[in-house]
């Protein structure tokens, strides 16, 4: 089942939904340059943080985000802390405008995490949500209620539990837009210019958990009063390049690795590419093998977190499944806890045998169990 | 000049403030461990926050601390992200009392930070502080004006930039003292119990950059509103076993490490007597040369981050002694850019050869160029 050098090491393949699978040739890197980084005497985890030696791997980063993104030079592109639920708070305070309300699309757990540190400095306007059907699709164009008075639109562009995704954004105008792209961010190409500010916790398709990526607006990051802790201002991270204070070092060293790695693959072109075909193959065996199903519109299944069921909804037969998959070396498939079933996360970094395997596996466990 | 395994793989003595040198055996197991953690068929990395592999990785990294802190039961062991930074800003707004002033000992650059975000939210009294000597030694216990009324009391236990280092600290009765430890934590047997709240980024002693540790009574974790972010309150993160959010993962495994390797040279016992010895050395070679003067008064100085100049302030022959010194692989000796100056950075993953070898090169330059 596990091919290459996968079998090499004794891997497995992961579909935690994240922390997540990281490029083999990546970790591989990174574990020989671990005691003694590019003949500097010592491992990055060591540099000083204003060392010429790890402002160089920062720079790495950074051009390597940027250029994956294609994000212009309007965007400063930030490595924070504290991950997607730190800026929930961190959104608001800098962009929230006195008087003005917050527009939030609520698509699952994710916004309504937003929609609750939001709430606590503004007035929110519920702009659409799906929540009476179980967040199982996103919301149409036409049901989008946007308040032309709002300080900016909040969604999230891949929603990991429910298993969504949006492939086209919301037209807002002169509002600025800012998503949660923590668990699709790379994926697929997606016109920055069409937002004010998108986060993602690196943990899925960037790198290690600890560093938060930030990329927003320059217009936009004097917004925030000056009287707010200088550490939650976006000014002061963009003005000292995110060297106010010392950054995660190590974990930017990983983002700069997976940019390259990306660059490598072929960019995020051919990227997507491979994250099409890997969807489509399970996909395809979910609505083919009538064993399984997909409880998400078609229109808005996420490429990333394939969200499966065995019909009937059966819980024991899902468990053995989980178990069973787990003792071939095909892990975390197990759903989040808030619904149940099965979870399939397919990142960037997924191998395409990893998907492979995955279906075989689903095959003969549909003709054993069926 | 090396010696040993760091002569092996090319490493130099690193005497950077942080982040810092880390034990060359720690790195060794992080590197072996990179692909396939214990037999997971994964990377420490790429472990999901919530599987049962990473939570017993977070159990060890607590307590280990713990352990090496000697912690009671009423303390709960935080890891967090953002560094002493986000501190600054987290802790008056979980512990400032209404209407009640803040106390602070002001000792250089880290506790003006703090002083500057406490003062956004409450009043600050400035209990003492030796700003007009130039920070060059800390508060005699009779210069200390406590307020009875204040809600704590802030100070910073070792001031990397100055060079001091308490080494008893102010009784404050039931006002809870609250330590910045960042600088010197584990690096000798410290009574928890006299703290209310004591927090370290975790890049000198503990660990890489990108984890913050906040040890904090129990008692105090109700004190914040439950209006603040629910990400910027400690009660958050206490009820969830800083699990709260998705943890900077790898960092808290470095801490498991670092924590296990303490714990073979002896434990802290044993590794504040290291301390004490290479601090003397150096002291001893800074005094006895005729070359080299510490500014810091003797009784305050910092066993961790050894401040000294050439006589004279030369700052060309010091430029020259840092150059020289990186040539012999020596690196990180340039004292903070805000004093100048000399200064090496002796944590506890400082080899004792690594002083000896400075000591050696102070020696051959004060010979040559005094």
């Amino acid at each position: 089942m596990k091919t290459g050098s996968e079998e090499k090491t004794g891997r497995i393949f992961n579909f935690s939904a994240g922390p997540a699978v990281l490029p083999l040739e990546v970790l591989e890197q990174a574990r020989d340059e671990m005691i003694n980084h590019h003949a500097s005497g010592m491992s990055v985890m060591e540099m000083s943080h204003r060392s010429p030696e790890f402002e160089a791997i920062a720079a790495r980063a950074e051009a390597g985000v940027r250029k994956q993104l294609n994000a212009s030079a309007d965007y400063e592109i930030l490595f924070l802390q504290g991950g997607a639920s730190h800026q929930f708070a961190m959104v608001p305070m800098n962009l929230a405008l006195a008087n003005k309300p917050i527009d939030l699309i609520n698509t699952g757990v994710w916004t309504q995490k937003a929609w609750d540190e939001a709430a606590k400095l503004a007035v929110v306007n519920i702009a659409a949500t799906t929540e009476p059907e179980k967040f199982r699709r996103l919301p149409r164009p036409d049901e989008i209620k946007l308040n032309p008075n709002a300080s900016y639109v909040h969604l999230c562009s891949n929603n990991t539990i429910a298993g969504t995704e949006w492939s086209d954004f919301p037209e807002t105008g002169s509002i600025p837009l800012v998503a949660d792209m923590s668990s699709n961010i790379l994926s697929r190409p997606v016109d920055v210019s069409r937002f004010g500010l998108i986060f993602a916790g690196a943990q899925k398709n960037i790198g290690p958990s600890g560093v938060t990526l930030v990329v927003i607006r320059k217009d936009l990051i004097e917004r925030a009063s000056k009287n707010l802790p200088v550490i939650l201002q976006y000014r002061t991270h963009a003005k000292e390049k995110s060297l106010y204070n010392t950054p995660p070092t190590y974990g930017i060293y990983m983002v700069a690795l997976v940019m390259e790695w990306m660059e490598r693959q072929g960019g995020l072109a051919a990227v997507e590419k491979k994250n099409i075909e890997k969807a489509r193959l399970l996909y395809d065996a979910i609505d083919s093998l009538g064993f399984y199903y997909s409880p998400v519109e078609k229109k808005d299944r996420s490429r990333m977190n394939v969200v499966f069921r065995i019909q009937g909804d059966k819980e024991d037969l899902e468990k053995k499944f989980v178990n069973e998959a787990a003792a071939e070396g095909l892990s975390g498939l197990k759903g989040h806890r808030l619904v149940g079933g099965l979870r399939a996360s397919i990142y960037n970094a997924q191998p395409l045998e990893g998907v492979k395997a995955l279906v075989d596996f689903m095959k003969e466990f549909s003709r054993k169990n069926g």
